[in-house]
């Protein structure tokens, strides 16, 4: 019963991300759905992204989080649009909350839209957006495990970046257990290595995505 | 419709929880439920309690995980029983899962019974498990705003532990900006600032919780 209805609420969001899919692909924007636990650095990531692409990209970002408006704010202080999505307690972004958040951005004028999912490394992999691709963003100082304890949102990532590389002397965080145990999980996707405040990595990320965001808009 | 589905979920949760809590208060088990971000250092807590009270207290650990059993054994490692429970991908524990987990620890022989909930700052506060006090974990690398951004756990904490204190210089925390987001939430609730891995601020926390176990057991 219970498991019925939990299939028939991600049958409804199929759909829904479908649509969304469909109409991203008719106005040619490419679309990131950023996952990471509370505090890895998904605004700060966000944030390096806009200011290395935003002269020569149209961007656009979608923030989720159950409460505030924080994090769009600071997005809005970079001079690029940003729209709040408050989930009102919900774990994780959903199809609808995407299709709602649209109606307020033009789509014919952004080639990159980025949705910051709500900081939780469990919930949002379940939930299609009708994204372009997936990024997990996990963190030096969360420790080197987590692939192995979060297992299916490492699955999904269709790229990784592994943030706050300016911690890694002041941890134990081993580079090789980290990327043994996302290999174990997903053999193909490029894991970079940044800092997003300090600006370390950032360059390689950005120019990778750059070429991706090129081929959806031709 | 998909909300009554939901309240009746926690309305059969709130019935085991209850279960739990009676039979957790006629065996006198003090019972803790820790919360916290993947990553926040909820097993390094959990070790450094048990290894300042060990001596003196009958403790035992509940460790729920997606996946894998790394946290049980290393709590075993320090000579406490553990249990692992894996919750095959659900986001959260419930009263039924710490229900199965009682059938295999005998609860004559406890007067400590230590919870480890799945690493998310949100789905696990809305499940009561029947525990003597919530504890919240925050960790310093994961920034000043979680209270803002997360508030309803931080509402329901009844004790909260500001880990990694160590990396307050190699970051911008602000105790002040934490301090007040929680304030905000939770008027009375002690904040205990730890490090966890190297045993700062370790002495005053298990010092309030001894008491309070010392009177769950009178």
């Amino acid at each position: 019963m219970e498991v019925k209805v939990v299939q028939n609420i991600l049958k409804v969001n199929e759909k829904l991300a479908d649509e969304n899919r469909k109409l991203f692909a008719a106005k040619d924007v490419f679309v990131i759905d950023v996952m990471a636990s509370p505090g890895a650095g998904k605004t700060s990531t966000i944030l390096a992204t806009v200011d290395s692409l935003k002269d020569d990209v149209n961007i656009a970002v979608i923030e989720g989080d159950i409460a505030s408006k924080v994090d769009a704010e600071k997005i809005q202080e970079h001079g690029v649009e940003a729209v709040q999505i408050n989930t009102g307690g919900a774990c994780h972004l959903d199809g609808n909350m995407i299709q709602n958040a649209l109606q307020v951005l033009d789509l014919d004028a952004i080639d990159l839209l980025i949705v910051e999912n709500v900081g939780n490394l469990v919930c949002p992999a379940e939930f299609d957006l009708g994204q372009s691709m997936k990024l997990v963003i996990s963190s030096v100082p969360e420790g080197d495990d987590k692939p192995l304890k979060y297992p299916v949102i490492f699955t999904q990532a269709d790229a990784l970046i592994l943030n706050k590389v300016d911690m890694l002397e002041a941890t134990d965080f081993s580079e090789t257990a980290f990327e043994e145990g996302v290999r174990r999980l997903n053999p193909r996707a490029p894991i970079f290595k940044i800092s997003a405040t300090k600006g370390d990595g950032v360059e390689a990320w950005t120019e990778w995505l750059r070429e991706r965001v090129d081929a959806a808009s031709k």
